[in-house]
């Protein structure tokens, strides 16, 4: 890659590799990194069984994480790398983080916060969608099919 | 109180004590309690300050203490009440808890979730509101005021 700077497919294939993270784990395969000045600044991956925890979201552990990086609650400068859309809980947090931007994969048919208000975000983040979607909506089908067995 | 229950007051009572610690930490005070068979399970209150993290509201706090009290995500059989009506963000936990029922004390009109959607929380769950309300909202006044200052 040389000096090229990392785009958005390159911060979501690790977004991808924390979904995998949370497949291994018997989780709903759900990754997040969060990215500053075109670094990863913190990564997490869904964890809601393992913790026993409603609230162990990977974008959740994330910006929690970030924060605690940047010594800041908000994170205007970041933006936040999800491999599935975030749930009303999810991007909640993120109208109060005020982050930056919000890229995300697959949609969410089911708890996607764009179903609820779009205006759950807040209104200074800018959002890119369908990032590596497909990649990451076979993780999950691929998760819900083996659970099925 | 010989062998009377604790009532929705009582509960209600133990969550504006959580708001007031919150307040003389100088966080915004917000404060809840879970409680499961007339039993409180967690306590908490807003530590986003402090914690430098936007994800330490008072419920989410409550949420995470009483699945790990009761090692179980979900919390069909609890209560959670909170001094302040939840945002989205907490709604949106509140949704993937469970929780059999919300009872909160003054309305939010900035950011309540029933601005947004009153289905950001789960069908099962039960809402009362109104509940100490005139104190949770002076207590919260009080507060902008002398940050004003």
């Amino acid at each position: 890659m040389g000096l090229l700077q990392p785009n958005d497919e390159d911060f979501m294939r690790d977004a991808y590799r924390e979904a995998e993270k949370a497949f291994e784990k018997d989780e709903i395969p759900v990754g997040a990194v969060i990215a500053c000045n075109n670094q990863v600044i913190a990564r997490a991956h869904n964890l809601t069984e393992q913790l026993k925890d409603v609230t162990a979201h990977a974008e959740m552990q994330a910006f929690t994480a970030a924060s605690d990086y940047l010594g800041s609650k908000f994170l205007e400068e970041c933006t936040l790398y999800v491999t599935l859309e975030p749930c009303p809980m999810c991007a909640g947090a993120a109208f109060w983080s005020r982050i930056g931007r919000l890229v995300y994969g697959a949609e969410d048919e089911k708890r996607g916060y764009t179903l609820y208000n779009e205006n759950l975000l807040h209104p200074s983040t800018k959002v890119k969608s369908g990032v590596m979607a497909n990649e990451s909506k076979t993780l999950l089908q691929e998760f819900f099919r083996k659970k099925r067995k």
